[in-house]
């Protein structure tokens, strides 16, 4: 069954792969793609998100801007991990259209009350500010999402801090709205996406498909290797953010666990942990769940399929 | 010279006032106003809106619902002060209209984008959910706006703990948004509304206009006379709204004084305090204020007139 | 090699088997108990280390009480997990002897500053407040201890939260002095000790000493299986505190693994958890490691041992 | 009325005026003086305690070192106002005698248990982590002390922060254990001590006294008067310390009020702020007091007979 999803998104490296692989997939009806200031600044993922998806000759998808700064915080970007522009390493093309005349938190409300109930998945992968502003200006969406799907947070490990992941720890309010509010939430965090690393045969799996956007993501995964082995002792990079979209394509490759789970807010050493309750079986009524273990081969085969599919420039 | 603003506003009691002396004032411009939830939820406060504008016979002022919750966390209203309905103890009348088909955050942006800049006045009287959510969704406002004058916070003394003003508990988040954005931002609290005191004389004063709105005042003061008595100790009730709209009118209303001021969204005593640095002369940019000594007299004759003024339903 | 032990308790189930485990091996030293307030009160505490002795015939072993509350909160017991007297479930013998004439902390750091320094291991098995204390008050104290080996925290687990561990939650802010001292602190936390569960067959292997100490432990496991299976959903109890003394008797039973750790003081989820930084090699001059792996039977044969030295009681 | 006190205090030019007080006054037995980290480190301020006794020719009170950090934190001291050695710009006599072999915090519970109940009152005039510290070491001393009068907190005003004082934001954990626990306490905060100003006139009154003692009394001043002026913005500086000896010789010195005071430990602009509930009359039960108004030509009146009564050496 074929599953509309809006993207919420910083290009970003692994969110550039999470596109590709939404466009690649035929059961994915990729909507529109919002943006969110992390990674790097809203200006910057905004140009990025424009360019990865003029990289696959899209050209109807709308993008909408969302917002520049976490809900209560200043922003933090990542630049040791992502590079200045946010997507370094590569050569983008540049945009040949631009975002939409509607703000990227009016396009995730207006698409999710303008479709059907329970129809649409909304993904975030980066900051979750435009979830929780679009939650707060329309509490009615809560009830008339199908799920969230999101990238981000971790049970027993971060990368922002001992315990939390970047993520959350950039906008734990906007985090914290978004885990309490009654819909049914997936955590992909850190514990599942560490698993996703893309070893040199992998990539070079992914090269081998001869095609300039197949470049284009080795070369993405070339700066992330570096950066992530630099700033993160990492010996192969994980890439994140597609391990949402490949779960929305085909839940077996990814064993889901639930568990309430909550977003600390005023730690000092746990700002932004998203602390998830292990110590009983989840109550009935449990709506957030967290990803536990990944199907990397065929995580990688989902990759790889999309980015063949793609080609050229899929015929959309 | 006449001053364009929104009003921002939870009705309660006396932002009821303060709606008819913007109303009945000549040198306020009225452009619309928002709803937040507060003082009671946002259906009955917006209900409330229309009512008293509609008590007014003021039928072209726009009304725009905001937002239901606060930024973060939960929402807290106020019974005891406001009673069940928000505005106990008046015959309201039942409202002729219904809302605008707009946000009240994208009404607050676009009359500030589509005016020219340093013309639009924001006086919340409310949680400041709304403004902090139109900073974040359009960051232009900030620089656009002539001023925030708004109900909230104290210096040296505290309504709903020790140290916090209700406002500024309900939604320290928002809050904390609003006074770090660098606005001109003068803060009406309590240290200055407490001297807004409507004694038995004030009341008899507004109550000899005779007309059907001074009559509506005066129940008004009737039931928030005793809420005042019985939940906050006070003899006479402190019309805390109107403040915000008498230094609009009149800036020598008001003395006010110059601090950096910050609002606390992390302690356990002290959530939501207005923290102002009064230990040295404020720096030459701290575009932060606070009100400190009322002219109550004053303050009373520009409530009586607008009163007046609006007589049966005031020509406009 | 023999080592010189002080013990910190609050017994407490556990604690009880930790003491009886010291008193029966002959590698152990034990110079003295000190009490905290815990698992149960100060009072309630103290007499039960009393009695545990008497009931392993030790007269000599010196018991000081130490504090009643934690550094800066008020005390929270387990009476859900040990009952009201905090040994519900044996017969405990009368004591015959009191206290000594010396609060807990001031045995503490004179039996540290008395002896060669790096002689002396503190082996603290409740919440850490006559340790932070004694630190406080005899900073000495820190160089010139061996070890500190406790029992408390978790990495991956909480038992008195999502995240947190009883003793750790009492006293998060004596838990952060301690952990924050510069000398060796080895934490034997959850992740180790639900790994020493008694199932019925390691009771029964216990049992089969036949002495009266045989039977009391036994008894004390009755009711420890039942409280655990009742308020923390365990089939067989996890005895903590013993596996402290353990790994000092013999260091292979228990793999450990360095990492900085600190503990939460303020968060709101997270109060009292022990946030250990595993995302990279620990320092070479870290000075903190925790439990990782237990020798089930290993530790369960220096349980036996001991219980079967104590015979009648035991010789010393 | 002979009041017997303890003095803990961390010396310090309002201290040492403190100190001088107490010894030049009949009414005050000073029993002791204990010394606390805060001002500088607790070396320095020991040294500089038995200096000022040394000065006044005293050599029977006993000065016991106390704990040389905070409860939790680490130790900030203040030399940007009493400079390197804590009493930087006088000729300091060299102490001929040392401290006694006790523990301050032992000294205070041993003088509050040796002594008859109620007649012991403790002079904090520094962090209060020596008297939090006993409180907990020795939970029975909160009933059989007297009172506590300590100089430290502000109602509407701070010093180290816009709303927090420098004993308090020092140790805030010590200082809420002090205010919670349930004995008389008088807080001679900021809003007192800020009207304790030395000015040249009273400066000039103290030293035609003409005594050693005198002169070096406004040495002190000299100091004070620079790094006051320098890093407070004051034109005199106000004499914090001395007030709290000034209130016990003649409570009509000082006009307290009485209010329920607590401390916050958690705020990111409050911590350390002392949060006092003026909204309605103190219930009786109320066992925290603050001082609003000083009788300044008595308070000075006060400190210039004791200084008299010091003379080259007062005979005690």
């Amino acid at each position: 069954m074929v599953k509309k999803i809006i993207l919420d998104s910083d290009p970003g490296h692994d969110d550039a792969v999470a596109i590709l692989l939404a466009l690649g997939n035929k059961n994915i009806d990729l909507l529109g793609v919002t943006t969110i200031g992390g990674n790097q600044t809203l200006h910057k993922v905004t140009y990025n998100a424009l360019a990865v998806l003029e990289q696959a000759h899209e050209y109807k998808v709308p993008v909408a801007a969302g917002c520049a700064k976490p809900l209560v915080r200043e922003l933090e970007t990542a630049p040791g991990i992502h590079g200045d522009t946010g997507l370094d390493g590569v050569d983008l093309p540049k945009p040949s259209r631009s975002v939409i005349d509607k703000h990227g938190v009016d396009f995730i409300i207006d698409t999710i009350m303008g479709n059907e109930p329970k129809t649409i998945t909304l993904v975030p992968t980066g900051p979750l500010t435009n979830i929780a502003m679009a939650v707060r200006k329309e509490p009615r969406i809560v009830d008339r999402v199908k799920e969230v799907v999101l990238m981000g947070g971790g049970v027993h490990v971060g990368n922002w801090s001992a315990v939390a992941e970047f993520n959350m720890k950039v906008d734990p309010e906007a985090a914290h709205v978004v885990f309490n509010a009654p819909w049914p939430v997936t955590m992909i965090g850190l514990d599942l996406t560490h698993q996703a690393l893309c070893t040199p045969a992998r990539q070079r799996d992914i090269e081998s498909i001869g095609t300039p956007t197949a470049k284009f993501v080795s070369q993405l995964m070339d700066f992330f290797r570096k950066s992530y082995e630099k700033n993160q002792g990492f010996v192969d990079p994980p890439v994140h953010d597609p391990c949402t979209v490949a779960y929305l394509i085909d839940p077996s490759v990814i064993t889901v666990r639930k568990a309430p789970i909550d977003v600390e807010t005023q730690g000092t050493l746990t700002l932004g942990m998203t602390v998830a309750d292990l110590r009983a079986p989840a109550p009935a009524d449990c709506h957030t769940q967290f990803g536990v273990k990944l199907d990397a081969d065929r995580f990688w085969q989902l990759i790889h399929e999309a980015i063949a599919n793609i080609g050229e420039g899929m015929d959309r």
